[in-house]
């Protein structure tokens, strides 16, 4: 049996809520090493300073090294930064021949215009999105087997690109007047002090935000454009609800004159025909919707399909974790990918249960 | 100053979630005497037995009189039982001359065949829906007036219904593909030992639920029509979120070619001249989201206007408490109109705060 | 019948948490009319502008008006503000004539030593603390028909005074040996942006704080101390746990020799005796313990005995809203007998029910 | 390297919550193969078809096997049933010669006497109780390495044992007068419809409940008096916070004489000394807390040491998952003692973060 090689990753951003959901997993992954924890805000504490829930599972030094230190010792860094700080990041890591999961915005767009409109930002080194990996492994697995720099995806780009591909790419629906109605949890918004996000101001609370334009949209429509061939716009209204974990979208879309009668027992063959190989994408039941506690801290994302006669449309309901599917599982999904691990390793049993 | 004749009310059903919101309310109502409060589950209990939060401010009795022992003394009665329940107590309450308020969908449709469609029951006394009123008095105030049976709408219509009818009554939206999205607190399952609304199976989590079909749709579709002017046929979703009050809902629809140009600021000020007459409507400023925390414990709802250029969509968000604007405040509102009392007597000053 | 002369209150520090339940309960209160609303951080906004709750129904401006001009039109000023500050503003406040309820820690203590002791300040104006009086009105009912200045009591004191009263002023148990664990809900720790009082990082969690000394520790034995007759040192741990609103007391005791047989039932009716003209403190049936939500929104406390033949001890466990009993409606409580009201306008028949 | 004899496991009563917290640790378990899971009342579904986070994690079926079947198949099993039927079905398991680790009460007590003082049953098999190890690893290590049965403990026992062992091993404190005052999460109540649990009556409340007797006191007494050495009684007061998970614990006792002027400090390096060869119980730094939030989802306990120079007290605040080191965890480090495994496999890197 030839011994496996063992990775050594380092994490920029450790002490955000992203950052810690991936040391929860990598801790506890078999293929993993962690050697660097970077936090600009806690420089001189220790990770477990910070989570005490870690005392004694990652007790490892926060430091504030740049990314050349960084790279002296990893194969592989994920960095969690805001974007525009990413874009500064990123390409010093590589220069120095370590391979980079991007958890910003910075990377994930082909073209730099649409960054750019999104995002309000001159993108600083263009010439590196070509080689970006959109890391959704379902669809660009191929691409991750050889990625020196991966875009791990939004939150609401995943479930929302997961949830409407298959429709999309067999053609099944019209690419007109989608719409993705979403709802994530608190943490969502990231580990910081804010009024808005304070337990007596968001618990029993539920609101819409960003409703005018949130800068997934575009991120969401790139993809869906690229499964449909054609350009797509869609209304994208994200919500929040009182929980601390959790992302659900409820998408509706209008099926075609040609597909008008499909059944949902149609389509929903259609989708475990297209995810045949994709543990970690789950198919419901027919009538059966999916609940954001099933896929609370796992990899997994759940997907039911409805169908209305009354007005030809289907809703497409998916949820995810949206640090987990959403953000640091899907990351160590990627990552399996890109070392040549079994895609699942260290995430195929990984769930929250209540 | 002429004395104002006080209010006899009892209530039937008085011990479910919109039994007590209606006695919370109605405790602190100037011009209302509480005199029976039937619960036959409860028989032989005090109101404040059951609901400790009322010791020292309703102990009364609970009771399994029937209709004709509350009517004897009571001017008014609430119903809050299950449908196909009312539909058999009504009718002997307003042969003994009290008026009622009814929360069932047994008096809601105008048409008994809606009725039957939607709820698979035979209307036992259909004759007795033309004279009842829908109890939304932003638009049947003239008639509840000289009403003597209010059918109080449901929650999901109640702010489906108020978001959307200046844009159907002034025929701004295309009246196909009309999309409310909806979002209920867990109040609104009812008071039950139920696993799926226990404490560790329903925090933490969002869900969708009756996606299929939800009982209400028909009643938003009555109702939307009837502003409108022609059949409308719309697609709803209901979602549970992890909180006891607060219901949402966000509406999609497609501005005419004719209207596509309309700006928010138009829209809100047309929103604005269609409720001027109406307190409990609050339209809010631009670009600011509705949250269910603003209304929780009141009468109010709060709707905010958004529009799509990319998409020609406008979005509507209303939100209010499902128990509150959704259910008892709505009632009291509308027992006030029909005594002759201001409208927002005891209810204008209440709200939750945090 | 004669005119109920109606009262003018300011309230000096309105939006914080214990400003916005004052406000909340003020705005239903038939006998007073809010004339002033000083907040300095929010000034040139409307109070609905912080607490959107109250459109329509306070949208008074903010403003920054010192204590002189507050004065000019109120009978009554309520102050909100941080210890140290409240000294400073409420002696121009009585200079000018006006009564004043202050809910500092200020003018809670006797003697300046132990204020000082407590709260690390040189208090500025002792010769006010002769003329507070403490605003427990089952207590100090008496004085505070007469007061000018009053201390409204902090939160963890007031339920820990009433819970323990009867036994302290009966000599029913040992002085020494007084152990007060009490659980609070987070509005507790006030209004502000601070990661540790988040959604994300309060929900879902309990926690014990200032374990080693809190600063109601000293006000608590002041209070016990008087009634005992005999100085009493007590062990007080306060804890915080993952909801809104409410503040439990489990409180032990030793019973002495001479009372060691004493039943529950016998002390219940101590209880029931010394309160007898308290009605906002409920004493709970025998082996029913009291729940923070059957008191939250509103004035009530709810206490409940139990004795322990085993030890010889006696468990007292009292329930209140941090922010009602324990804050703003005990303020209110105060304000109606100061100004000669019915001690429960406005405040009996408020509760929450859910 | 000698290959590991992996342990074929079977669990009765699988489907509560202590049942879904065993399957998901025993998921990811490198040296377990689950083998059985019965529940009597899910018989014919998978498990995943009652807990769907598990959706291909764990699809093994539920079965109403008896305890021959499963023992035909299992090196071990655990049982999480309730107190008298667990006596009843654990006889038949040992004598078909498989392990057990039992959740009841059944199996906890050294003397039937007090079993059936405190849970008002006759023992059916008081012959097993001789050789029935009590699972705290920290205490009884060698015992379990050799142990057929062990008795899982009580949640609230397990934190009150630890964290008070050293002071009662050592003799640091009167065995008299000693206060547990402790606080369980909702899952404690188990899995079942019960209003007093559903959401909207749990959350945002907090209450005592079993206040004259709960059953885990007489356990905790058993274990506090072999520890001193001398009978101990105390007085144990249960109270339910709205969180899913997590128990804590504040204990209060009295120094001796001879002990009262030992410091937090020196108490803690005690404890540390104590628990020097414990790694699941982590003794936190000076003035510091715990939380439930940093030990969820793990097999931690979390102790601090606070001293009171005032009263001559000594209060210990102890933090554990009440279904992790509280229950199933605690069970899996039991599992592992008893198979000869380290104590912290598939345990060691568990955690919640948030």
């Amino acid at each position: 049996m030839k011994a496996v090689k063992k990775t050594k990753v380092g994490i920029i951003g450790a002490t955000g809520y992203v950052g810690v959901e991936l040391i929860r997993i990598l801790s506890m992954h078999p293929n993993v090493i962690l050697t660097h924890l970077v936090s600009q805000n806690f420089v001189g504490k220790s990770f477990s300073d910070v989570y005490p829930s870690f005392r004694g599972i990652c007790d490892l030094p926060l430091t504030g090294e740049g990314p050349e230190a960084v790279a002296a010792d990893c194969d592989l860094v994920i960095t969690a930064l805001p974007h525009g700080i990413s874009s500064k990041v990123v390409p010093v890591l590589l220069s120095k021949g370590v391979k980079v999961i991007d958890h910003s915005g910075d990377f994930r767009y082909r073209k730099p215009a649409a960054y750019e409109a999104s995002y309000g930002l001159i993108h600083p080194c263009p010439e590196l999105l070509p080689q970006a990996v959109y890391g959704i492994p379902e669809l660009y697995r191929d691409k991750l087997a050889t990625a020196s720099l991966v875009a791990n995806p939004g939150c609401y780009p995943t479930c929302s690109i997961l949830g409407l591909a298959p429709l999309l790419a067999k053609k099944i629906i019209e690419t007109g007047g989608i719409i993705v109605d979403a709802v994530s949890g608190i943490s969502g918004a990231g580990r910081k002090a804010d009024l808005a996000y304070s337990y007596c101001e968001s618990s029993d609370n539920f609101k819409a935000y960003s409703v005018t334009m949130h800068r997934h949209t575009t991120e969401i429509e790139q993809e869906y454009s690229l499964l449909a061939g054609v350009d797509v716009c869609i209304t994208f209204t994200p919500h929040l609800a009182p929980m601390k974990r959790g992302m659900y979208a409820t998408i509706y879309a209008d099926l075609l004159p040609e597909t008008k009668d499909m059944t949902a027992a149609e389509i929903r063959f259609l989708y475990e025909s297209y995810y045949a190989d994709d543990p970690f994408v789950r198919i419901l039941p027919l009538d059966t919707a999916p609940e954001t506690r099933f896929v609370s801290y796992s990899n997994y994302i759940d997907i039911s399909i409805f169908t209305d006669s009354r007005t030809g449309k289907v809703k497409i309901l998916s949820a995810q974790d949206n640090l987990g599917k959403g953000a640091a599982a899907q990351a160590v999904q990627s990552l399996n990918a890109m070392q040549g691990y079994p895609e699942g390793l260290g995430l195929s049993n990984l769930c929250g249960c209540l």
